[in-house]
């Protein structure tokens, strides 16, 4: 008797809710990055792609606020990418030739991470490919650090890092309320920053968005620490659950060419709810954006 | 010395906060039904009603809201109801028999499950004694799947068999966040399903409502996970506790003939906040429902 | 209908397996003692009669060991103390009161703590009534203070305020590793002390235990962490489980007059084996001292 | 080699975040009160003021909100308070004894509860300075019992204590929603009591309040416990994080003399988001009544 | 740019460490049962073999104990079983199907439970192959009885059924220390059962089994509760890990035809360190049985 | 008033219990190394040394095992090191900095990690001014591999690292149980390795050490996860806390120059006993070392 018929009878745990599509036909990918050695304060979120994945099956495929369904969709996931633990260099080049390669393949990809720092290489081949890129960027924290602790690859330093890059007033940030008063200077003459409000900014600046590619990064700490508990560096004064999923509504509006949520720390989050919040949010990601791709 | 003079100095836990009169003379019961075996995703009710009562010591008999304390209401805590641990059919059957003894008793039933199945053998005799019942369902999910992985009796069926033995347009759905596609169609053809929202829905509702017998069904999960992480298949971007109080309160206008408050999974609540708003949204029904009842 | 009918269908939670004789007939009473607020490192034993309760349905009724099975014995659970939270001197008046009574009952008392020093005001009333009266002391520290912090009522003291009423040598201490040097040279004058093992220096001293009423004093923290964490001073390098249980059989040579288990705290330990084991003594405690009484 | 030159390499922990100004220089003081006997439903605050320390380092010293940078000030943390656990009168001895002293020298304190008992003696010695003190209470609960289990020292009763001794409607209540109707009633006569709410009523009442010394007691269960779950009797219904920290910053135009966090319990919130939560208040109480102080 | 290319930056999680051979080629085969609703006390452990895959990279490929290397074994993990959540009927056809189906394609079958139930159907069609089968049973508990609440199909009852359908003396019963007298009486006629410990009479019934096809189920609850927590019926009393480790390569000289570890479950330990004993014990199994096969 | 008089009424959390002495006075010194980001599996150890200080308070300074009493003895606690997190190789060049001081100092070392790899940067200093320096390494797992997933920087190589600097034949490893064929292959050759048991073999070995200076570096992990589950990478099979704190007393023998103690983490253990049980073995090393010291 072969694999097949026994395969009826099971179920392969581990994988994104429905993602059983081949990579070539695949439109959407999934990819996760399980790094998280520069967080200085609580580390975990290299869990947080698989944690993601294992409550994935406790939501519908069907979104009743878009009406469409993941079953008619055709995305893959594909895993964890394999790291050099400790490494940060290594790392930040394997992530980057990831990207690279999923971006010539001409799919869309959702990155799982991971802290925030992945963020950088992953943007990396966009920002060489649209130097017009525009980053919208959701977090509690402005991470526009120079450096942290002398280190200039850092969870705190990732924005800072794109924006040099990208050039000035190409990044918009939303929902901040935590940094230094250097960051908020910095914010001042080189980003759009719009403190502690997620959905009313977002709103405001879409006519300025439409028409560029856009990489959308989530760091789940936007959200307040009571609707997501389940991350590194909590801080009070957030967005809703509401909030975030409406936002990632609105920016169906745009040609979103990439999207990451990040910082997702199951140890900070007995009740799972944080990574199923996650798994909603891609979810919505997958059918808002899927269709907007290049 | 007799056990009187001891038990002035004792109390007997695992009683619902003062619930201490005879049966006979109460005019409110409360049943525990802690049954949870076709839960797919994470299992745990069965504990919920046990969790409930060892919380509701932590909250006060008076209700600041309505300005009433338990201390002058008659009511009974009945314990929890011995099931045949595994056997879904028998099980409800003996449900189903110990929701018509309470209701030939001429008690005003509050039952906490226990997953939402129960709501299907409680509700039996009710619509069995009032054909013009309505129903008023606060949920996350539709449940109104026809089956679930085959089997017709199952949680996330439980509203579509009460729709189908009822009639159509006798529910009302509010809080809906998750379902299938079809399940949304079949509620457009047979019941009154609001997304999202609670307590607008219902004041809409409240006039069609008036004069028919109602029971009410509440499933945790209706209200937000940041404000009841404590439940099996938890769905963000529900309403706030504020918002679930406040419906209690509404709902005091109607005819209210039983009322069940389900899904309370205290493994994933390990602050036991879940429980501690469920013993309150208990003490607020008795208060509210208690001069309403037939 | 009446409530009897009902009954049938339903359970009582919140009581001690099987412990439903009326306290006339019982030979053995159950009481808590939920206090716990001399406890200097972490609080949380108040909870741990009820979490014992709340497991008891976890296990057999029937001890293998024993080959005897609680259903033909008779006893009742009184359910807690109620005590007047924070005022240690009135608390130690309403235990000892509790005590006395049963006691004068002529009933067999089995107290679950609740922090150590409740032990004092229990056996009061014992040592009046049997001056020959000898005690066994499993336990982790010495608890031999003269004073703690100041205080001469604390769970640090209370073999000291036992000793010193009793007279010397006349307790037992067992399972110890833990003290001051000045605890530890009180003892060599006073008690006999032996140093962390259980099993072995209780079958030495049994010859000299005959004969005289003996109470016993079982200090969860007596066994190791690995299998008692909850409780609120760990102290590792203690007996095992299976040590304990033997220990419990030894003492059924001798004639016991009372029995207490104290400081299982629950919230030190999430998977509740610590209650359960309570448990599993407790019924042994039933099964080996009930027949013993005087 | 000198500790000096270690000391550059290393740092010491548990001290809350860059509170390191000494004693003589510093405006405002910090002290931790790890008192939690009189709590009768779950004790833990005593762990409050170390997890709050703990966890501070998770946050900036820079607040957005104002714009102001803790850098910039003197404030230093005097650790915990050593209290004769479990004696309840010479403990509020002690603590009045330090609150005291720390008014004599001038210094604005901030103090981390620990139960809410703690702020009567705290607030003693500021109602002896100033007769016309005000006292602004947040808390879901009344805490206006004239006893409790017959204890008049209790954490339900030290409001009414301070009332009694200050006269009437000098104490300002807000987000209360638990108490007897007795309390209530007697908030009627004899204090200033707001339903729910925190920020409206205090906005409405900043003009009475103006030109008189303002004690602020916080007890962080005032917000709701998705936003503060770390707490012993989590009431549903209350404000949110932003709520709360805007509050503090409309304090900001008053004359507020002394200012106490208390009622965080690290054991029921394994997220620490609590924690974090009352280090971000405290930070922003810092940089708000530093400079108001007499 | 091909799958092939990417998917050697990547790894698949979810999968039982290094189990990649194709089914085809696989000489051993590990299958999931996430079943477990005939429990009566605590539910959870439909969430083991998922949980023991996730930690399953936290330990080595080759044993030093055996010296020999999974990489050197071909073997395939097929994931859970797919299950109509509720109904026992119909699983347990599902259950035994598949097993059929394994045993037919000559494969060594290696499964996780789930509830101990899962046995029964698991060896039905091994009974049927080998009618003089000898099952060595290692449990906590003697699972014995003839029904449970009435119910003959419960975790409660697997052995007597299994029992009753092989024959007298047929079953190695091992580490039981749990059961009402019923059971043991039973087990005095039918069964040959051991109390507490696993190795001394593993080694002593070794002669009598050699030469019989041999199955193997390991209820975890035999390991005592402080070595593994994540069980839903945690008894005190039981072996170490070393002495379970051992049994395993004790049965190493039988001639073992299947093997199944059951009732690990999750959410009764947060450590994991059950489900990493599991993990070990399965590599062990893999490397002592995979030779032994048929 | 002076700080003084108010010091006298409080305490400085945070400090290894009673550690006041002043560095130059002290005779040893504790220094935290909170380093964790070369883990493949579980991360958390960075905040060990945290969390055994905080606990530290649980138990007594007296030890009965060995009659001595931390107040006799001169030591203090530098508190934790300052790391660039995520910066390996900085990371390691200020560990080894640390190291030297200390050693310049001629003080004893009592260094709590984070990862095993900071042992490392810890004895380099010490193979430098002791070629003939004997290592023994208290481990479940060899710690021997040449890389890993590429790094040679690695809590999985410290020991290779250490072997290849120190020579052949000078590391004696006690309590192995994991780790590759190659490693044990290496291990043959140039190590002194001993499987699973610990105190066993190092008496056997006691009389070869006598004479030379010898550090040793104890895992967390070769303890039994039953008694020390708060690691990242928990073995089962590994000896007793019993057994530990034997080991520590046998070194007392040997002229040992220096001792870390690493690997706590933790998140894995919500009792905290494994950083009680660290704190016992800290204090047991304060009282059996210091007086050895070269």
């Amino acid at each position: 008797m072969s694999r097949e018929k026994l395969a009826k009878l099971t179920e392969m745990p581990g994988i994104f809710m429905g993602a059983n599509a081949p990579y070539e036909d695949a439109r959407t990918v999934i990819l996760g990055i399980p790094m998280d050695y520069t967080v200085s304060f609580r580390p975990g979120t290299r869990m947080g792609p698989m944690s993601i994945r294992n409550v994935s099956d406790g939501i519908e495929e069907y979104s009743v606020y878009l009406d469409r369904d993941l079953a008619d969709y055709l995305y893959c996931d594909l895993g964890d990418l394999s790291l050099p633990f400790g490494n940060v260099v290594r790392s930040l080049e394997v992530i980057e030739e990831a990207s690279r390669r999923i971006l010539e393949d001409g799919k869309f990809p959702i990155y799982i991470g991971g802290e925030h720092l992945v963020t950088y290489p992953l943007i990396k081949p966009l920002m060489e490919k649209y130097p017009d890129l525009r980053v919208v960027h959701f977090d509690a924290h402005a991470d526009l650090r120079p450096d942290y602790s002398g280190e200039t690859n850092s969870h705190a330093t990732v924005m800072r890092k794109i924006v040099e890059e990208l050039g000035p007033k190409q990044v918009y940030q939303m929902g901040i309320r935590s940094g230094t008063r250097e960051e908020f200077l910095f914010a001042k003459e080189h980003t759009n920053l719009f403190l502690e409000d997620v959905l009313e900014p977002l709103r405001k600046v879409l006519p300025e968005l439409k028409g560029y590619p856009v990489y959308v990064t989530l760091d789940i700490d936007v959200i307040d620490p009571a609707f997501a508990p389940g991350t590194g560096t909590q801080e009070a004064g957030g967005c809703t659950s509401k909030e975030i999923i409406k936002a990632i509504h609105v920016l169906g509006d745009l040609d979103v060419v990439g999207f990451d949520l990040v910082e997702v720390s199951p140890p900070s989050d007995s009740s799972e709810r944080t990574a199923l919040l996650a798994a909603k949010l891609i979810r919505e990601a997958i059918l808002t954006f899927n269709s907007n791709k290049r």
